[in-house]
Protein backbone atom coordinates (compact mmCIF):
# COMPACT_ATOMS: atom_id res chain seq x y z
CA UNK A 1 0.00 0.00 0.00
CA UNK A 2 1.87 3.59 -1.05
CA UNK A 3 1.55 6.89 0.71
CA UNK A 4 -0.64 7.96 -1.22
CA UNK A 5 -3.43 5.17 -0.64
CA UNK A 6 -3.04 5.54 2.47
CA UNK A 7 -3.88 9.27 3.22
CA UNK A 8 -7.05 8.48 1.42
CA UNK A 9 -10.09 7.30 2.88
CA UNK A 10 -10.33 3.75 1.38
CA UNK A 11 -13.45 3.14 -0.84
CA UNK A 12 -14.92 1.16 1.96
CA UNK A 13 -14.13 3.50 5.13
CA UNK A 14 -15.66 6.37 2.59
CA UNK A 15 -18.69 4.44 2.14
CA UNK A 16 -19.25 3.63 5.83
CA UNK A 17 -18.76 6.36 7.92
CA UNK A 18 -20.66 7.83 9.96
CA UNK A 19 -20.91 11.19 11.76
CA UNK A 20 -22.42 12.87 15.02
CA UNK A 21 -23.88 15.76 15.29
CA UNK A 22 -25.57 17.16 18.36
CA UNK A 23 -26.82 13.69 19.18
CA UNK A 24 -27.70 13.05 16.14
CA UNK A 25 -26.29 10.02 13.83
CA UNK A 26 -25.93 10.43 10.21
CA UNK A 27 -24.65 8.24 7.11
CA UNK A 28 -24.80 8.15 3.39
CA UNK A 29 -24.89 5.32 1.02
CA UNK A 30 -22.04 5.12 -1.64
CA UNK A 31 -22.29 4.44 -5.35
CA UNK A 32 -19.20 2.12 -5.34
CA UNK A 33 -21.63 -0.25 -2.60
CA UNK A 34 -24.81 -0.02 -4.87
CA UNK A 35 -26.61 -3.35 -5.45
CA UNK A 36 -29.27 -4.38 -8.02
CA UNK A 37 -31.81 -3.16 -6.00
CA UNK A 38 -30.63 -0.06 -2.91
CA UNK A 39 -27.37 -0.62 -1.25
CA UNK A 40 -25.05 -3.80 -0.68
CA UNK A 41 -26.57 -5.23 2.44
CA UNK A 42 -22.65 -5.70 3.82
CA UNK A 43 -22.37 -1.92 3.42
CA UNK A 44 -25.01 -1.36 5.89
CA UNK A 45 -24.23 -4.02 8.22
CA UNK A 46 -20.62 -2.03 8.46
CA UNK A 47 -22.12 1.25 8.89
CA UNK A 48 -24.54 0.34 11.71
CA UNK A 49 -21.46 -1.65 13.37
CA UNK A 50 -19.42 1.62 12.85
CA UNK A 51 -21.65 4.17 14.94
CA UNK A 52 -21.90 1.68 17.12
CA UNK A 53 -17.94 1.32 17.65
CA UNK A 54 -18.21 4.92 17.20
CA UNK A 55 -20.62 5.86 20.18
CA UNK A 56 -18.43 7.46 23.20
CA UNK A 57 -20.39 4.69 25.17
CA UNK A 58 -19.30 1.69 23.75
CA UNK A 59 -17.43 -0.64 26.44
CA UNK A 60 -15.62 -3.73 24.38
CA UNK A 61 -15.32 -5.22 20.61
CA UNK A 62 -18.36 -6.65 18.52
CA UNK A 63 -19.47 -10.37 20.27
CA UNK A 64 -23.27 -10.86 17.90
CA UNK A 65 -24.35 -8.35 15.48
CA UNK A 66 -27.76 -8.99 13.72
CA UNK A 67 -29.32 -6.77 11.25
CA UNK A 68 -32.77 -6.89 10.05
CA UNK A 69 -33.18 -5.90 6.27
CA UNK A 70 -36.95 -4.05 5.91
CA UNK A 71 -36.67 -2.16 3.07
CA UNK A 72 -34.17 -1.31 0.01
CA UNK A 73 -31.57 1.45 1.39
CA UNK A 74 -32.11 4.21 -0.97
CA UNK A 75 -29.25 6.11 -2.42
CA UNK A 76 -28.76 9.50 0.17
CA UNK A 77 -28.46 10.53 3.52
CA UNK A 78 -30.15 7.80 6.30
CA UNK A 79 -30.20 8.61 9.82
CA UNK A 80 -29.19 6.40 12.55
CA UNK A 81 -30.44 5.70 16.24
CA UNK A 82 -28.03 3.65 18.24
CA UNK A 83 -29.40 2.91 22.03
CA UNK A 84 -27.63 1.44 25.05
CA UNK A 85 -30.51 -1.10 25.91
CA UNK A 86 -28.63 -3.17 28.52
CA UNK A 87 -25.00 -2.91 30.18
CA UNK A 88 -23.73 -5.33 32.60
CA UNK A 89 -19.82 -5.71 33.83
CA UNK A 90 -18.36 -7.09 30.75
CA UNK A 91 -21.05 -7.23 27.97
CA UNK A 92 -23.13 -4.51 26.44
CA UNK A 93 -26.56 -4.94 24.71
CA UNK A 94 -27.12 -2.19 21.60
CA UNK A 95 -29.91 -1.90 19.77
CA UNK A 96 -29.67 0.65 16.60
CA UNK A 97 -32.25 1.83 13.60
CA UNK A 98 -31.94 3.27 10.10
CA UNK A 99 -34.11 4.97 8.92
CA UNK A 100 -35.03 7.21 5.56
CA UNK A 101 -37.31 9.91 5.31
CA UNK A 102 -39.39 8.45 2.15
CA UNK A 103 -38.43 4.51 3.75
CA UNK A 104 -38.99 4.36 7.28
CA UNK A 105 -36.78 1.76 9.33
CA UNK A 106 -34.92 0.49 6.38
CA UNK A 107 -32.76 -1.56 8.72
CA UNK A 108 -32.23 -2.30 12.05
CA UNK A 109 -30.08 -4.31 14.17
CA UNK A 110 -29.01 -5.71 17.60
CA UNK A 111 -25.51 -6.06 18.82
CA UNK A 112 -23.09 -7.33 21.65
CA UNK A 113 -20.25 -5.91 22.73
CA UNK A 114 -18.09 -7.59 25.31
CA UNK A 115 -14.73 -6.62 26.98
CA UNK A 116 -13.27 -9.91 26.18
CA UNK A 117 -10.34 -11.48 28.81
CA UNK A 118 -7.89 -14.55 28.10
CA UNK A 119 -9.91 -18.34 29.48
CA UNK A 120 -9.40 -21.38 28.50
CA UNK A 121 -9.09 -21.41 24.57
CA UNK A 122 -9.98 -24.13 22.38
CA UNK A 123 -11.07 -24.37 18.11
CA UNK A 124 -12.90 -27.92 17.62
CA UNK A 125 -13.17 -26.58 13.67
CA UNK A 126 -10.13 -27.07 11.62
CA UNK A 127 -9.87 -24.99 8.30
CA UNK A 128 -10.69 -26.79 5.18
CA UNK A 129 -8.02 -27.74 2.79
CA UNK A 130 -8.01 -25.24 0.00
CA UNK A 131 -5.09 -23.45 -2.26
CA UNK A 132 -3.43 -20.72 -1.05
CA UNK A 133 -4.64 -17.07 -1.55
CA UNK A 134 -1.49 -16.81 -4.04
CA UNK A 135 -2.32 -19.96 -6.05
CA UNK A 136 -6.03 -19.19 -6.37
CA UNK A 137 -7.01 -17.40 -9.70
CA UNK A 138 -8.96 -13.75 -9.64
CA UNK A 139 -12.61 -14.30 -10.37
CA UNK A 140 -13.09 -11.71 -13.10
CA UNK A 141 -15.83 -9.30 -12.15
CA UNK A 142 -15.73 -8.02 -15.74
CA UNK A 143 -19.47 -7.62 -16.86
CA UNK A 144 -21.09 -7.69 -13.67
CA UNK A 145 -23.81 -5.09 -12.86
CA UNK A 146 -23.80 -4.84 -9.33
CA UNK A 147 -21.32 -2.01 -8.24
CA UNK A 148 -20.83 -3.47 -4.95
CA UNK A 149 -18.81 -6.67 -6.28
CA UNK A 150 -16.12 -4.64 -8.06
CA UNK A 151 -15.25 -4.04 -3.98
CA UNK A 152 -13.84 -7.04 -3.56
CA UNK A 153 -11.90 -9.38 -4.90
CA UNK A 154 -12.92 -12.60 -5.25
CA UNK A 155 -10.47 -16.03 -5.93
CA UNK A 156 -12.55 -19.12 -5.60
CA UNK A 157 -11.11 -21.96 -4.41
CA UNK A 158 -13.52 -24.72 -5.19
CA UNK A 159 -17.19 -24.03 -7.06
CA UNK A 160 -16.78 -20.64 -8.45
CA UNK A 161 -19.56 -20.08 -10.35
CA UNK A 162 -19.81 -19.61 -14.38
CA UNK A 163 -22.57 -17.43 -14.47
CA UNK A 164 -22.29 -17.38 -18.44
CA UNK A 165 -23.25 -20.13 -19.46
CA UNK A 166 -27.05 -22.43 -19.06
CA UNK A 167 -29.10 -22.64 -15.48
CA UNK A 168 -27.40 -26.06 -14.41
CA UNK A 169 -30.12 -28.90 -15.59
CA UNK A 170 -30.53 -29.94 -11.97
CA UNK A 171 -29.16 -28.55 -8.68
CA UNK A 172 -25.66 -27.90 -8.20
CA UNK A 173 -23.98 -27.80 -4.67
CA UNK A 174 -24.46 -24.26 -2.58
CA UNK A 175 -21.01 -25.35 -1.04
CA UNK A 176 -18.28 -22.64 -1.97
CA UNK A 177 -15.00 -21.69 -0.98
CA UNK A 178 -13.09 -18.76 -1.85
CA UNK A 179 -10.79 -16.24 -0.48
CA UNK A 180 -12.39 -12.50 -0.13
CA UNK A 181 -10.82 -9.29 0.13
CA UNK A 182 -11.05 -5.18 -0.80
CA UNK A 183 -10.22 -4.39 -3.82
CA UNK A 184 -8.41 -1.86 -3.10
CA UNK A 185 -6.30 -3.42 -0.60
CA UNK A 186 -6.90 -2.79 3.52
CA UNK A 187 -6.23 -4.84 6.27
CA UNK A 188 -9.30 -6.32 7.31
CA UNK A 189 -10.82 -5.58 10.95
CA UNK A 190 -14.19 -6.39 12.59
CA UNK A 191 -15.82 -3.83 10.42
CA UNK A 192 -14.68 -5.12 7.29
CA UNK A 193 -15.25 -8.87 8.48
CA UNK A 194 -18.89 -7.42 8.92
CA UNK A 195 -19.05 -6.90 5.55
CA UNK A 196 -17.37 -9.32 4.01
CA UNK A 197 -20.32 -11.44 6.04
CA UNK A 198 -22.58 -10.76 3.55
CA UNK A 199 -19.92 -10.69 0.12
CA UNK A 200 -21.05 -14.41 -0.65
CA UNK A 201 -22.86 -14.87 -3.71
CA UNK A 202 -26.36 -15.71 -3.37
CA UNK A 203 -26.20 -19.60 -2.61
CA UNK A 204 -29.52 -19.91 -4.98
CA UNK A 205 -27.19 -18.37 -7.74
CA UNK A 206 -24.41 -21.79 -7.52
CA UNK A 207 -27.14 -23.83 -7.55
CA UNK A 208 -29.32 -22.93 -9.78
CA UNK A 209 -26.40 -21.55 -12.29
CA UNK A 210 -28.53 -18.47 -12.57
CA UNK A 211 -28.88 -14.88 -11.10
CA UNK A 212 -32.45 -14.40 -10.12
CA UNK A 213 -34.26 -11.84 -7.61
CA UNK A 214 -32.81 -12.72 -3.93
CA UNK A 215 -32.50 -10.43 -0.93
CA UNK A 216 -31.38 -10.69 2.81
CA UNK A 217 -33.74 -10.52 5.46
CA UNK A 218 -31.92 -11.16 8.40
CA UNK A 219 -28.29 -11.57 8.99
CA UNK A 220 -26.17 -12.67 11.99
CA UNK A 221 -22.47 -12.51 12.56
CA UNK A 222 -20.55 -14.33 15.57
CA UNK A 223 -16.98 -12.53 16.34
CA UNK A 224 -14.83 -15.34 17.24
CA UNK A 225 -11.58 -12.65 18.47
CA UNK A 226 -11.37 -9.52 19.25
CA UNK A 227 -9.62 -6.50 17.80
CA UNK A 228 -6.36 -7.52 19.25
CA UNK A 229 -6.68 -10.85 18.12
CA UNK A 230 -7.67 -9.35 14.50
CA UNK A 231 -4.63 -7.74 14.44
CA UNK A 232 -1.99 -10.18 15.05
CA UNK A 233 -3.83 -11.96 11.51
CA UNK A 234 -2.84 -8.41 10.04
CA UNK A 235 -4.64 -9.69 7.23
CA UNK A 236 -5.99 -8.49 3.55
CA UNK A 237 -8.13 -11.50 2.82
CA UNK A 238 -9.66 -14.18 4.34
CA UNK A 239 -11.38 -17.50 3.36
CA UNK A 240 -15.03 -17.66 2.81
CA UNK A 241 -16.88 -21.08 3.64
CA UNK A 242 -20.49 -21.15 2.34
CA UNK A 243 -23.14 -23.43 2.21
CA UNK A 244 -27.08 -23.66 2.32
CA UNK A 245 -29.20 -26.03 4.10
CA UNK A 246 -32.86 -25.34 2.43
CA UNK A 247 -34.52 -23.42 -0.58
CA UNK A 248 -38.50 -23.54 0.53
CA UNK A 249 -41.52 -20.99 -0.05
CA UNK A 250 -39.37 -18.10 -1.14
CA UNK A 251 -36.46 -18.94 1.69
CA UNK A 252 -32.92 -19.89 2.02
CA UNK A 253 -30.78 -19.69 4.55
CA UNK A 254 -26.95 -19.02 3.92
CA UNK A 255 -24.34 -20.16 6.64
CA UNK A 256 -20.65 -18.39 6.28
CA UNK A 257 -17.13 -18.70 7.98
CA UNK A 258 -14.32 -16.25 7.76
CA UNK A 259 -11.29 -17.79 8.12
CA UNK A 260 -7.80 -16.68 8.08
CA UNK A 261 -4.81 -18.16 6.38
CA UNK A 262 -3.33 -19.30 9.97
CA UNK A 263 -6.08 -21.39 10.32
CA UNK A 264 -8.21 -19.30 12.66
CA UNK A 265 -11.73 -19.38 12.53
CA UNK A 266 -12.54 -15.32 12.63
CA UNK A 267 -16.04 -15.14 12.23
CA UNK A 268 -19.56 -17.01 11.64
CA UNK A 269 -22.46 -16.07 9.83
CA UNK A 270 -25.73 -16.86 8.89
CA UNK A 271 -28.76 -15.48 6.61
CA UNK A 272 -32.31 -16.20 5.59
CA UNK A 273 -32.54 -14.89 2.41
CA UNK A 274 -35.54 -14.06 -0.28
CA UNK A 275 -35.80 -15.36 -3.31
CA UNK A 276 -37.96 -15.28 -6.08
CA UNK A 277 -37.66 -19.29 -8.58
CA UNK B 1 -52.51 -38.64 25.42
CA UNK B 2 -55.19 -39.25 27.65
CA UNK B 3 -58.27 -36.97 27.84
CA UNK B 4 -57.25 -35.87 31.03
CA UNK B 5 -54.43 -34.28 29.09
CA UNK B 6 -55.62 -33.14 26.62
CA UNK B 7 -57.93 -30.82 28.81
CA UNK B 8 -55.14 -29.55 31.34
CA UNK B 9 -52.77 -26.93 29.49
CA UNK B 10 -49.67 -28.77 28.69
CA UNK B 11 -46.61 -27.29 31.06
CA UNK B 12 -45.13 -26.12 28.28
CA UNK B 13 -48.38 -23.69 27.31
CA UNK B 14 -49.19 -22.93 30.80
CA UNK B 15 -45.04 -21.39 31.07
CA UNK B 16 -45.70 -19.52 28.12
CA UNK B 17 -48.39 -18.14 28.24
CA UNK B 18 -49.07 -14.51 27.72
CA UNK B 19 -52.08 -12.09 28.07
CA UNK B 20 -52.69 -8.79 26.75
CA UNK B 21 -55.18 -6.34 28.58
CA UNK B 22 -55.84 -2.87 27.88
CA UNK B 23 -52.67 -3.16 25.57
CA UNK B 24 -50.07 -4.26 28.37
CA UNK B 25 -48.66 -7.90 27.51
CA UNK B 26 -47.70 -9.49 29.92
CA UNK B 27 -46.32 -13.11 31.15
CA UNK B 28 -44.60 -14.82 33.98
CA UNK B 29 -42.02 -17.73 34.70
CA UNK B 30 -42.65 -20.87 35.66
CA UNK B 31 -40.85 -23.03 38.03
CA UNK B 32 -41.01 -26.25 35.79
CA UNK B 33 -38.51 -23.84 33.29
CA UNK B 34 -35.98 -22.52 36.25
CA UNK B 35 -32.48 -22.95 35.17
CA UNK B 36 -29.29 -22.57 37.47
CA UNK B 37 -29.65 -18.54 37.39
CA UNK B 38 -32.94 -17.44 36.08
CA UNK B 39 -35.23 -18.80 33.84
CA UNK B 40 -34.40 -21.13 30.71
CA UNK B 41 -33.64 -19.14 28.05
CA UNK B 42 -35.95 -21.79 25.63
CA UNK B 43 -38.72 -21.01 27.34
CA UNK B 44 -37.77 -16.99 27.50
CA UNK B 45 -37.90 -17.34 23.85
CA UNK B 46 -41.07 -19.27 23.19
CA UNK B 47 -42.99 -16.41 25.49
CA UNK B 48 -41.75 -14.26 22.99
CA UNK B 49 -42.63 -15.91 20.19
CA UNK B 50 -46.02 -16.86 21.48
CA UNK B 51 -46.75 -12.80 22.05
CA UNK B 52 -45.99 -12.10 18.40
CA UNK B 53 -48.16 -14.67 16.95
CA UNK B 54 -51.14 -13.96 19.40
CA UNK B 55 -50.46 -9.93 18.52
CA UNK B 56 -53.58 -8.92 16.27
CA UNK B 57 -51.02 -7.69 13.78
CA UNK B 58 -49.28 -10.51 13.01
CA UNK B 59 -49.47 -11.74 9.55
CA UNK B 60 -47.71 -14.89 8.76
CA UNK B 61 -45.70 -17.40 10.29
CA UNK B 62 -42.25 -16.94 11.92
CA UNK B 63 -39.16 -17.39 9.89
CA UNK B 64 -36.19 -15.24 11.77
CA UNK B 65 -35.89 -15.18 15.44
CA UNK B 66 -33.43 -13.64 17.53
CA UNK B 67 -33.22 -12.91 21.04
CA UNK B 68 -30.39 -11.36 23.13
CA UNK B 69 -30.32 -12.22 26.70
CA UNK B 70 -29.38 -9.53 28.48
CA UNK B 71 -29.76 -10.36 32.66
CA UNK B 72 -31.55 -13.28 34.22
CA UNK B 73 -35.26 -13.34 34.23
CA UNK B 74 -36.23 -13.25 37.56
CA UNK B 75 -39.14 -15.63 39.29
CA UNK B 76 -42.28 -13.72 38.55
CA UNK B 77 -44.21 -11.60 36.38
CA UNK B 78 -42.94 -9.55 33.36
CA UNK B 79 -44.07 -7.13 30.92
CA UNK B 80 -43.62 -7.61 27.08
CA UNK B 81 -43.65 -4.69 24.46
CA UNK B 82 -44.04 -6.42 20.81
CA UNK B 83 -43.69 -3.90 18.83
CA UNK B 84 -44.53 -4.19 14.43
CA UNK B 85 -41.21 -2.20 13.00
CA UNK B 86 -42.35 -2.67 9.36
CA UNK B 87 -44.56 -4.36 7.09
CA UNK B 88 -44.28 -4.99 3.51
CA UNK B 89 -46.50 -7.16 1.57
CA UNK B 90 -45.63 -10.13 2.60
CA UNK B 91 -42.98 -9.63 5.49
CA UNK B 92 -43.05 -8.08 8.66
CA UNK B 93 -40.51 -6.83 10.91
CA UNK B 94 -40.69 -7.03 14.73
CA UNK B 95 -38.86 -6.21 18.43
CA UNK B 96 -40.01 -6.95 21.40
CA UNK B 97 -38.45 -6.49 25.29
CA UNK B 98 -39.21 -8.46 27.96
CA UNK B 99 -38.72 -6.14 31.02
CA UNK B 100 -38.76 -6.86 34.76
CA UNK B 101 -39.21 -3.82 37.55
CA UNK B 102 -36.01 -5.18 39.52
CA UNK B 103 -34.29 -5.68 36.26
CA UNK B 104 -34.78 -3.32 33.63
CA UNK B 105 -34.69 -5.39 29.83
CA UNK B 106 -34.02 -8.93 30.80
CA UNK B 107 -34.14 -9.86 27.11
CA UNK B 108 -35.64 -8.51 23.94
CA UNK B 109 -35.86 -10.14 20.40
CA UNK B 110 -36.31 -9.07 16.40
CA UNK B 111 -38.44 -11.83 14.64
CA UNK B 112 -39.05 -11.78 10.57
CA UNK B 113 -42.36 -13.04 10.00
CA UNK B 114 -43.57 -14.18 6.32
CA UNK B 115 -46.73 -15.60 4.36
CA UNK B 116 -44.64 -18.12 3.15
CA UNK B 117 -46.11 -19.71 -0.53
CA UNK B 118 -45.03 -22.55 -2.80
CA UNK B 119 -41.83 -22.15 -4.94
CA UNK B 120 -39.10 -24.33 -6.12
CA UNK B 121 -37.88 -25.88 -3.10
CA UNK B 122 -35.00 -28.15 -2.74
CA UNK B 123 -33.35 -29.41 0.26
CA UNK B 124 -29.31 -29.69 -0.28
CA UNK B 125 -28.70 -30.84 3.64
CA UNK B 126 -29.17 -34.44 4.32
CA UNK B 127 -30.70 -36.07 7.76
CA UNK B 128 -27.70 -37.67 9.83
CA UNK B 129 -27.96 -41.79 9.90
CA UNK B 130 -28.64 -41.83 13.55
CA UNK B 131 -30.52 -44.42 15.67
CA UNK B 132 -34.03 -44.07 15.11
CA UNK B 133 -35.89 -42.92 18.06
CA UNK B 134 -38.07 -45.60 19.62
CA UNK B 135 -34.35 -47.43 19.30
CA UNK B 136 -32.68 -44.50 21.16
CA UNK B 137 -32.42 -45.20 25.18
CA UNK B 138 -33.82 -42.46 27.24
CA UNK B 139 -31.08 -40.10 28.81
CA UNK B 140 -31.48 -40.45 32.49
CA UNK B 141 -31.94 -36.95 34.28
CA UNK B 142 -31.95 -38.42 37.83
CA UNK B 143 -30.46 -35.71 40.00
CA UNK B 144 -30.37 -33.08 37.81
CA UNK B 145 -30.48 -29.53 39.07
CA UNK B 146 -32.21 -27.61 36.53
CA UNK B 147 -35.85 -28.10 36.52
CA UNK B 148 -36.07 -26.87 32.77
CA UNK B 149 -34.53 -30.29 31.63
CA UNK B 150 -36.80 -32.49 33.18
CA UNK B 151 -39.41 -30.95 31.39
CA UNK B 152 -37.74 -32.11 28.13
CA UNK B 153 -36.64 -36.20 27.13
CA UNK B 154 -33.27 -36.65 25.39
CA UNK B 155 -32.45 -39.74 23.43
CA UNK B 156 -28.77 -38.95 22.63
CA UNK B 157 -27.88 -40.89 19.58
CA UNK B 158 -24.24 -40.10 19.41
CA UNK B 159 -22.14 -38.41 22.28
CA UNK B 160 -24.00 -38.55 25.43
CA UNK B 161 -22.80 -37.00 28.26
CA UNK B 162 -21.49 -38.75 31.44
CA UNK B 163 -21.39 -35.78 34.02
CA UNK B 164 -20.43 -38.38 37.05
CA UNK B 165 -17.49 -38.90 36.08
CA UNK B 166 -13.92 -37.38 35.87
CA UNK B 167 -13.72 -34.24 33.48
CA UNK B 168 -11.54 -35.42 30.52
CA UNK B 169 -8.58 -34.86 30.46
CA UNK B 170 -8.26 -33.79 26.81
CA UNK B 171 -10.79 -31.80 24.91
CA UNK B 172 -14.15 -34.16 23.74
CA UNK B 173 -16.19 -33.93 20.32
CA UNK B 174 -18.44 -30.44 20.87
CA UNK B 175 -20.97 -33.07 18.22
CA UNK B 176 -24.14 -34.43 19.59
CA UNK B 177 -26.84 -35.75 18.52
CA UNK B 178 -30.08 -36.44 20.48
CA UNK B 179 -34.03 -36.92 20.12
CA UNK B 180 -35.71 -34.33 21.82
CA UNK B 181 -38.97 -34.10 22.61
CA UNK B 182 -41.34 -32.76 25.67
CA UNK B 183 -41.13 -34.70 28.62
CA UNK B 184 -45.38 -34.88 28.64
CA UNK B 185 -45.59 -35.86 24.72
CA UNK B 186 -46.87 -32.69 23.20
CA UNK B 187 -46.96 -32.28 19.19
CA UNK B 188 -43.85 -30.12 18.69
CA UNK B 189 -45.27 -26.47 16.44
CA UNK B 190 -43.25 -23.59 16.17
CA UNK B 191 -42.93 -22.62 19.52
CA UNK B 192 -41.85 -25.54 21.05
CA UNK B 193 -39.07 -25.44 18.31
CA UNK B 194 -38.27 -22.12 19.52
CA UNK B 195 -37.50 -23.30 22.64
CA UNK B 196 -35.71 -26.62 21.94
CA UNK B 197 -33.64 -24.61 19.62
CA UNK B 198 -32.01 -23.64 23.11
CA UNK B 199 -32.27 -27.32 24.79
CA UNK B 200 -29.16 -28.45 23.57
CA UNK B 201 -26.82 -28.87 26.40
CA UNK B 202 -23.89 -25.89 26.74
CA UNK B 203 -21.23 -27.47 24.42
CA UNK B 204 -18.50 -27.06 26.91
CA UNK B 205 -20.41 -29.49 29.00
CA UNK B 206 -19.69 -31.91 26.17
CA UNK B 207 -16.01 -30.77 25.52
CA UNK B 208 -14.92 -30.13 28.91
CA UNK B 209 -16.99 -33.30 30.21
CA UNK B 210 -17.47 -31.19 33.55
CA UNK B 211 -20.67 -28.64 34.62
CA UNK B 212 -19.17 -25.08 34.49
CA UNK B 213 -21.23 -21.71 34.48
CA UNK B 214 -22.69 -20.59 31.53
CA UNK B 215 -25.22 -18.37 29.75
CA UNK B 216 -26.93 -17.68 26.46
CA UNK B 217 -26.26 -14.55 25.60
CA UNK B 218 -27.72 -14.57 22.14
CA UNK B 219 -29.25 -16.91 20.33
CA UNK B 220 -30.90 -17.05 16.66
CA UNK B 221 -33.35 -19.55 15.07
CA UNK B 222 -34.21 -19.81 11.22
CA UNK B 223 -37.80 -21.67 10.76
CA UNK B 224 -37.57 -23.47 7.54
CA UNK B 225 -41.20 -24.86 7.84
CA UNK B 226 -44.56 -22.95 8.73
CA UNK B 227 -47.22 -23.63 10.47
CA UNK B 228 -48.89 -25.83 7.72
CA UNK B 229 -45.51 -27.90 6.67
CA UNK B 230 -44.75 -28.28 10.45
CA UNK B 231 -48.39 -30.12 11.16
CA UNK B 232 -48.15 -32.52 8.25
CA UNK B 233 -44.90 -33.79 9.99
CA UNK B 234 -47.44 -34.09 13.28
CA UNK B 235 -43.95 -35.25 15.16
CA UNK B 236 -43.54 -35.33 19.09
CA UNK B 237 -39.56 -35.47 18.88
CA UNK B 238 -37.33 -33.63 16.69
CA UNK B 239 -33.70 -35.21 16.36
CA UNK B 240 -30.95 -32.39 17.09
CA UNK B 241 -27.53 -32.23 15.93
CA UNK B 242 -25.59 -29.74 18.05
CA UNK B 243 -21.85 -28.39 17.58
CA UNK B 244 -19.29 -26.30 18.12
CA UNK B 245 -16.43 -24.30 16.52
CA UNK B 246 -14.35 -22.19 19.05
CA UNK B 247 -14.02 -21.51 22.64
CA UNK B 248 -12.19 -18.11 23.37
CA UNK B 249 -11.92 -15.66 25.84
CA UNK B 250 -15.19 -16.43 27.48
CA UNK B 251 -17.34 -16.96 24.53
CA UNK B 252 -18.32 -19.54 22.37
CA UNK B 253 -20.77 -20.63 19.41
CA UNK B 254 -23.63 -23.17 19.01
CA UNK B 255 -24.75 -24.54 15.54
CA UNK B 256 -27.74 -26.62 15.62
CA UNK B 257 -29.67 -28.35 13.35
CA UNK B 258 -33.58 -29.80 13.97
CA UNK B 259 -34.81 -32.33 12.28
CA UNK B 260 -37.91 -34.54 11.38
CA UNK B 261 -37.86 -38.39 11.85
CA UNK B 262 -38.98 -37.85 7.63
CA UNK B 263 -35.88 -36.15 7.09
CA UNK B 264 -36.71 -32.75 6.84
CA UNK B 265 -34.78 -29.91 7.88
CA UNK B 266 -37.06 -28.03 10.36
CA UNK B 267 -34.95 -24.73 11.57
CA UNK B 268 -31.56 -24.31 12.04
CA UNK B 269 -30.70 -22.44 15.13
CA UNK B 270 -27.07 -20.69 16.57
CA UNK B 271 -26.05 -18.88 19.46
CA UNK B 272 -23.01 -16.73 21.19
CA UNK B 273 -22.72 -18.24 24.91
CA UNK B 274 -20.68 -17.16 27.63
CA UNK B 275 -18.29 -19.66 29.24
CA UNK B 276 -16.67 -19.35 32.66
CA UNK B 277 -13.50 -22.02 32.59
Amino acid sequence: MDAKVEHQPHPFDAATQVECTDGRWRGATSDDYHAFVGQFGGATTATLLRALMAHPDRAGDPLALTVNFCAPVSNGAFDLAPRLVKATRSTQHWSIDLTQPDVGVAAFGTAVFAQRRETWSHQPAEKPQTSHYEDTPVYSRAGVAAAWIRQFEFRFAENAPNFGGAPHPEPASPHTKAWIGHSVPRVIDLISLSAIADAFFARIFHVRGELLPIGTVSMTTYFHVDAADLATEATTAVLGVADANVFHKSFSDQTGELWSASGRLLATTHQITYFKA
